[in-house]
């Protein structure tokens, strides 16, 4: 088959490799109705993050069960499964606490940019819909393995709430699910930042109520403008760059949360700095896996479209070219149809 | 009368100074039962935190009301109070969500190592006991005002339930009353982390179910040994340091809490690595005035006795040789008796 490999710095290629086959008995391979470029992939593409090799690419997925491994009871082929970016065993204590994406035996999925793809600790892992699902879900469907997931959990570790003031740093498509599950959550006032008049209309669309279009310390003070002058309660840092992290905690009030869910680089916080500021502050690798079954139940139900965030499509033979729109901001999402 | 000044490292000296007169409607001036060199005050004192002149030192104290300001209603003269190291005006939104050493209004109360003490917004801040309490009470009342009420912020911010296993890192006055706070807040294990004898016995008498006495790298291995490989879900810092912040987030497990209640200095944290390891932190100036009704119950029924680390009593007029007893760790904290 030929899948999406990176060479270097803005050199992705699709090309032949070997498909992949059942390698564990707990294994899965799936046939995929649709994947995407991350905006994590970007670091790579750009060679801000080193590659050693050349990397498979691709960590978003849905798709119909094609095998099974020989442990592998819940699952059968047919199926139209989700999985998130790291597989996890949904049985160890850190699944159960709730960090599927640090369990103890937790493997990364790769190599999803392809027509076909091997998921590790597959009954874990991977969550099936009700059916297969009609064609116009799928984007939603997609969007639920990573972006959707992780929007979910900046609005969950940020303490969105009802009645809740969010502010959102970050308009990628991260960002802009952040949105929309905060709205979900019910807060109140949904502050957006952001400079980019398409985005602002999807934001906008998905539950934004204000918009703020400066950054630094220029958008702190709009945000505190807009907040009694006491910053926001939650704040979703969607991003994960210096610029966004200072700007996150600086839009907090005092005993406020921030949330931070895009890999940081470079970012170094001062901990006399934060210690005054008073923020809750929770991130990390997303924990996909313990919101699919809910998260795939709003798509399922129509009650949420995230797969409007894919404003490209591609046939996956295509791919550079998703990579190209994403970095060039022409796009913010690329999907890629094997 | 005469006071505690701060004039450089290693220079602190008892001296004539103007006694504090009401300079706001809003001010009390108390006459001071006891009051105590704080592990804070010691960055100044070792020359760590640069000071620009003279400074008046103290900011832990409990006393009589001996004069109220025109608009002070609910204090009156002969009153026992205990305030905190903020003045806080108890009103505003960060105050009633829990965070007045944020107050909107806050002001810095100082000058506390002496006979008389002016508190700003005297309403707000102080908290009167039932009645004068008898002698004997005097030191537990005091840590209430400081010590008792930060370690209590460390249990509350690292999210210590009934059952919870919560580390401790620091075994200074805050350290073992973070303990004593874990254990009123019903964790079922406390580990301490402190290579002191005396401090050890004392986090036991306080509720530490295991000592650790390794640091660093060994110190985490240690940890992860007593917490199933996983690291504990509760992590109180309670030092400030570089080593102490480090050894504190390494110590928790994905999804834990750490929280961090001494001033940093000098820490740096690195925003890949703190995103991996998948914590809660929160910290910052203790909201000691939140937790005084409580603290002042449970020290007036007799249910703990935070006072058990002051294990040095002075004269006021001895200040000097209670800040060298604490910098040479031949004291954990020094009561001073004006």
């Amino acid at each position: 088959m030929r899948a999406t490999i990176l060479h270097g710095a803005r050199d992705v290629r699709f090309e032949e490799v070997a498909p992949p086959r059942i390698t564990e008995p707990t294994d899965a391979i799936l046939r995929l109705s649709a994947t995407c470029v991350c905006g994590s992939d970007l670091w790579p593409y750009r060679g801000i993050q080193a590659i050693e090799r050349p990397t498979p690419m691709g960590h978003e997925y849905c798709g119909i069960v094609e095998e099974v491994g020989g442990a592998v009871k819940s699952l059968k082929p047919g199926q139209f499964v989700i999985g998130s970016f790291f597989a996890s065993d949904n049985t160890c204590l850190i699944c159960k606490e709730g960090y599927p994406s640090s369990c103890q035996h937790r493997k990364p999925v790769s190599g999803a940019q392809a027509p076909l793809l091997r998921v590790p600790l597959a009954e874990g892992t991977l969550v099936a819909t009700p059916e297969v699902p009609p064609a116009d879900l799928i984007p939603s469907m997609l969007a639920v393995s990573d972006v959707f997931g992780t929007g979910w959990f900046a609005a969950d570790a940020a303490n969105v709430k009802p009645g809740s003031t969010a502010v959102v740093v970050g308009d990628g498509a991260v960002g802009l699910l952040a949105v929309l599950s905060a709205k979900q959550k019910g807060a109140e006032r949904i502050i957006a930042m952001s400079r980019h008049p398409t985005r602002q209309a999807l934001a906008r669309e998905f539950g934004a109520t204000d918009i703020v279009t400066e950054r630094g310390d220029a958008g702190i003070a709009h945000i505190k403008e807009l907040t009694k002058g006491l910053g926001a309660s939650s704040v979703l840092e969607c991003v994960g760059t210096q610029e966004s992290m200072t700007q996150a905690i600086g839009a907090a009030r005092p005993g406020g949360f921030v949330s931070y869910v895009g890999v940081p680089h470079g970012v170094q916080l001062d901990g006399a700095k934060l210690f005054f500021t008073h923020v809750h502050l929770h991130g990390g690798p997303a924990p996909v896996r313990r919101f699919l079954p809910e998260l795939i139940a709003l798509v399922w139900n129509r009650k949420v479209n995230p797969g409007k965030v894919f404003d490209l499509t591609l046939p996956l033979a295509e791919v550079a070219e998703g990579y190209r729109a994403m970095d060039e901001r022409r796009a913010i999402k690329a999907l890629l149809r094997p």
